[in-house]
């Protein structure tokens, strides 16, 4: 039997009982920690663990890797519940006009955007997709991202979109990270039905998502609720659609403009609402009057927000709520070409003002719970996967976010096995 | 002999001719690159580079390091000309502070701010302040950082001071990065000179410049020139008593008030100016008036202004102006708790809309100039110093700052030698 053993943990970080599936308001800054810890992982999952002084020591070392993490924290691995990380291009040419001074409008007359992503997506094969994005992943892994997931978004035709989540299926079961996948056909219109709205929306609710469903190529559905985009009515259908074959939604709302599409995703029951940048109040006031456990979860983009200069998302005002929140990378090569979520996590802290304890929860476990995978990952709990992080020795939990740009990491775990291996292990 | 042949690069970057000592205005955007590029390092100096196509081979294989930078970039290392690396603590406790709504008054009531740096240095030996430092500076010569500045500021005792600038000096003795060391005692008003600031500017002026200089302990002097700090009459009598010493001024000014600093460095020969972030038009102007070779170097640190949520510096308009503009990472504990420099790389790029070439000169050739490297760091040019980037694999050099938060280095070689070793060694 394959078995891990940490000893001397600094803290374990995130210690969860058994059960707890979100944590809301006042919640997310109690971070429960047990200083001074042990843990141990067995057959890749937590099995027990608690404060040094309670040890019970170790009768069979056989198969036994033990790891001294005296002065460094063990954190619960990273979850990532809103990435676009299957893409075939980066998009540092639109970067670089954009400084230069070119509205959005030139750059999309020159093949800039989703658009820029569609047509490069769907001239590659799925070989050459999947090596880019597992290469990304892997990078990912190594920055402590444990669990994942992937929208489609960048085919809109029905060929493509099946190709990139078929790509993301075969990415869950060539690495370690747990996998979840999202049809995000309605990421934007493409131009064979330019004068046909409706008609691709058909196409999404009659043929994609059934055929999705079907062959078992996503968890979720999503679409692009913004001017320009997709329309409350439209999102709708989709979520409609989604609904009918089992696949919850997920959505990208208030980037932009308040439209309305948090009620509908409330009256979907939707799983999350992702974006969240500009909100009125009654857009706060309809989310907080949710039952506490059926409120999609906030999920906030920082990095987003950071890279395209607009504002962040009002992180204080959902928790001053009662609300939960929610952290991710928003990994894609048009908005943000970055998957780190330590930079997240400095992010949240330094510009939506959480604190640290918030935003450790909002990348673990409420991050876990925005793709249904509460059950597997998001804290130290005995059941859970054995997914975790060892940082360098840190004189404290604040320093994490505090000390910006540095590499804290040390030892990344994936199931109980390394998948990154610093001092800690050796 | 110990030699070092680089070959294959995707591109050698900043191969400015021999006697360039500084890049201004729409020059900074006209980075010299050399495609697909051969670069020879010899005792640790680079003697010869150019294209692929003109490599003249080697004849004598001995004691020879052969890299294959297929793909690679091959970059100057960054020159980090402002920093306060030697300090006794972070102060992340400050940072939580902050986000819990305390204002700056109310913890500085509780001992924060630069004052409690001090009292913590103050009471801390050489040995553990040097030790925290070298920590701190091989984690950023890991990053790319080949030459740093470190400024004095935290003792603000006559003993402290010199204790701090004797710890940079075993720094510069013990890392085979570059150091320039800069006295800052005029840095805050410690609380024993509260009554008598004079008292404190004349203990700067009458004793610690000399002995400073005596000693051989710094190459610079510095002010912080700012409302409730040290006024512009107070920067000048510390610039005036430098030069007297042989000690050149890099002076922190406009950083939150407009004062007239800028003017007074300019009368004084300062060799920099530093922050910049609140700049009116005369500033723009005095600068855009100085013979160009004379300009005091404006050195932006826009790490700080990320932290501290306060207005990035104009860099847009000291380049349209014709200006040189210089990059650094202010690293230290109260206002940017990161000494990253590709982190700024990205934020001179997303927030002070720099184009990736013109950032790249502010954070080489320019940044060498900022603290008097400009012959021997800075630039891919025979006779210089062979400290250097190797990247991973890029798709352009753009790449490197739109990926923001990414690790983009895999080699870092330090006067011919690798100190950090990547896929590109093996």
């Amino acid at each position: 039997m394959s078995r891990l053993l940490i000893k001397n943990a600094k803290a374990l970080v995130g210690t969860y009982p058994v059960g707890v599936a979100r944590v809301a308001g006042a919640e997310m800054a109690r971070l429960p920690m047990i200083e001074d810890g042990w843990l141990l992982a067995e057959e890749g999952r937590i099995t027990a663990l608690g404060p040094m002084s309670e040890f019970p020591g170790v009768a069979d070392w056989s198969d036994l890797t033990m790891i001294d993490a005296s002065g460094r924290y063990v954190l619960p691995g990273w979850c990532d519940p809103h990435t676009h990380t299957v893409f075939a291009a980066p998009r540092e040419e639109e970067f670089v006009d954009k400084i230069k001074g070119l509205s959005y409008q030139e750059i999309a007359a020159r093949g800039g955007g989703i658009l820029n992503s569609a047509m490069k997506l769907r001239a590659m094969d799925e070989e050459a997709l999947f090596d880019q994005a597992k290469a990304r992943l892997e990078g990912m892994m190594r920055m402590g991202t444990v669990a994942v997931e992937i929208k489609s978004g960048y085919g809109l035709t029905l060929e493509s979109e099946l190709k990139m989540l078929r790509v993301a299926k075969r990415l869950k079961a060539s690495l370690p990270l747990q996998v979840r996948t999202t049809l995000l056909a309605a990421h934007a219109l493409p131009p064979e039905f330019k004068e046909d709205r409706d008609g691709y929306v058909r196409l999404i609710c009659e043929e994609l998502i059934p055929q999705v469903a079907q062959e078992g190529l996503a968890d979720f559905v999503d679409a692009f609720c913004e001017v320009n985009y997709f329309t409350v009515a439209e999102m709708e259908r989709v979520l409609e659609a989604g609904a009918k074959h089992g696949l919850p939604g997920k959505v990208h709302v208030n980037q932009f403009t308040s439209l309305g599409g948090i009620q509908a995703a409330i009256r979907h029951g939707a799983l999350s609402v992702d974006h969240l940048e500009v909100m009125d109040v009654a857009d706060l006031e309809a989310l907080a009057a949710c039952p506490p456990d059926q409120v999609p979860m906030p999920t906030l983009l920082p990095s987003c927000s950071f890279f395209l200069r607009i504002p962040y998302a009002p992180a204080r005002q959902l928790i001053d709520r009662g609300l939960p929140v929610v952290l991710a990378s928003d990994h894609n090569p048009g908005s943000t070409p970055s998957g780190n979520l330590n930079l997240v996590l400095s992010l949240a802290c330094i510009q939506l003002r959480m604190l640290p304890k918030e935003a450790i929860a909002a990348l673990t476990m409420n991050a876990a719970a925005a793709m249904g995978l509460h059950h597997e990952a998001g804290s130290l709990t005995p059941g859970k996967r054995a997914s975790l992080i060892i940082t360098h020795a840190a004189p404290s939990l604040a320093y994490l976010p505090y000390a910006f740009g540095t590499d804290h990491i040390d030892t990344v775990i994936i199931d109980g096995k390394p998948i990154r291996t610093g001092a800690a292990l050796r």
